[in-house]
């Protein structure tokens, strides 16, 4: 089997080091905009040529969009003009409404499947790659009415061998519940590290006073702005809405602190508390 | 040497898991108003022996409360009402303004090291304890002017030999930083956590949708809230400035994302990423 990975960077680097340990005689060819990353993903051997698009897409029979999600809306189109008939074509985008839609009356709208794996580190190209970063993780497949079964049945046998679990669900409500469960917690951190950055402008205060808790919550504020910019405007109406409610519980905690009125933060907290039966599943 | 902690959780129980290994002649004594604590830190050979606190804090030369900060209040000027004229007492509370006003005027204020280690998880109680949580972290020490150098030298030579790091301050500067670098990540993580739940009934759509990064800035919501209560009230004026500009910041995140701005939530992003360089030296 040839794989084309268009974007070789966490996502796209990984899915292909992940195939290739599981298909010996999987050939990868990829496509960057970015010749540093083009030659990097080269010297990984997570690649093992660079082509153009439009050379690559052709001879390939799975082919996956693994760029930032405008992107992904802009070629996926011409991928789908581009491929041979049997070729299946996936996105790994953590936006799926716009990306569907902008395929929906495409005549080889079967040979693709929309997917996002739950899966990802806040470091980003193809040096961030590795193995295993898809293992044991979720991985969700919309609208699988719209794609072929051969199609769809090649991607679920593909997850299965990563080993990863297959979740179905329609567009919009990936969108949604992305929104709450990834989205607003990456806003979460951007806002937090802008917060702290901007009171603390001696930056050693914050290196000798902050810990652990301080460090996990922010964690996802080095993510790339490049993948992210675009996923808020895609997502922006459910990520307002999520925003919305997080703010105003925030509010509401403000409003019990500001009137020392410890019996509601001890509630709400308690409230909070419930999310630790949720994350005993969750690597 | 006999050490005694009064409210053998986290903390207290990782100061003296610490310090056994290598104080191999020290003899921990605990008070717990907590009788499964008590036994289970008998259990667990984090003290040898549960004593009244009356009795536990005069036959002891250091004193370490350990409990939650309303509680440090209200037993520290009692605690210095009794140890011997030689012992030296330290709280370990994540607030130091109210506590040190506590006892301002105590004769025997320059007994006592108002002291707070940057160290801790999401887990609370003695089994949450271990030898190693405060190595290599940061301990600050409060109003050093107003202890006794031979108590403050004491406790400088427990941190080095724990192979803390130290930082000295005043306690309103340590209240307004804590309440950046900690207190507000530990209420963003609550309310996402509330977000959340109150959005997702069905929480197997967390499970499946949630993943690493959602899980990393969610996990101080599951603290303890027996613990942060009595926090959120001592460093509430703090705590409320830090919420105001936190909620502002997502403010403008939402207004850039209603607006379909990508130009500036990529800008407000790169300057969250700024955190990256200071994020390297926490662990």
């Amino acid at each position: 089997m040839k794989l084309c990975i268009i974007g070789i960077g966490l996502l796209g680097g990984s899915f292909a080091l992940g195939l290739k340990e599981i298909l010996p005689d999987l050939t990868v060819v990829g496509v960057d905009n970015n010749p540093e990353h083009a030659q990097k993903a080269i010297e990984l051997k997570i690649v093992e040529q660079i082509l153009s698009m439009d050379i690559a897409v052709a001879e390939s029979n799975l082919i996956v969009l693994a760029t930032p999600v405008n992107a992904i809306i802009s070629l996926l189109p011409r991928v789908l003009d581009l491929v041979s008939t049997s070729a299946v074509v996936i996105d790994l985008g953590s936006t799926k409404e716009l990306i569907c839609a902008a395929v929906q009356n495409h005549p080889k709208r079967n040979q693709f499947v929309a997917v996002h794996p739950i899966a990802g580190t806040e470091y980003s190209g193809p040096e961030a790659a590795f193995t295993t970063l898809l293992k044991e993780k979720t991985m969700i497949i919309c609208e699988q009415e719209k794609s072929h079964p051969t199609a769809v049945t090649l991607i679920e046998d593909l997850c299965r061998k990563l080993e990863m679990r297959i979740s179905y669900m329609d567009a919009a409500s990936h969108d949604l519940h992305l929104a709450y469960v990834s989205h607003l917690s990456h806003i979460s951190s951007f806002a937090l590290g802008i917060t702290v950055l901007e009171k603390e402008k001696n930056e050693q205060n914050i290196f000798d006073m902050a810990g652990s808790g301080f460090s996990s919550t922010v964690r996802l504020a080095k993510s790339s702005p490049d993948m992210w910019a675009p996923i808020f405007t895609q997502n922006g109406k459910n990520i307002s809405e999520a925003l919305s409610s997080y703010i105003e519980i925030l509010k509401h905690f403000k409003n019990t602190i500001d009137n020392q009125d410890e019996k509601s933060s001890y509630a709400l907290m308690q409230e909070a508390n419930e999310i630790r039966r949720i994350l005993q599943g969750i690597k």
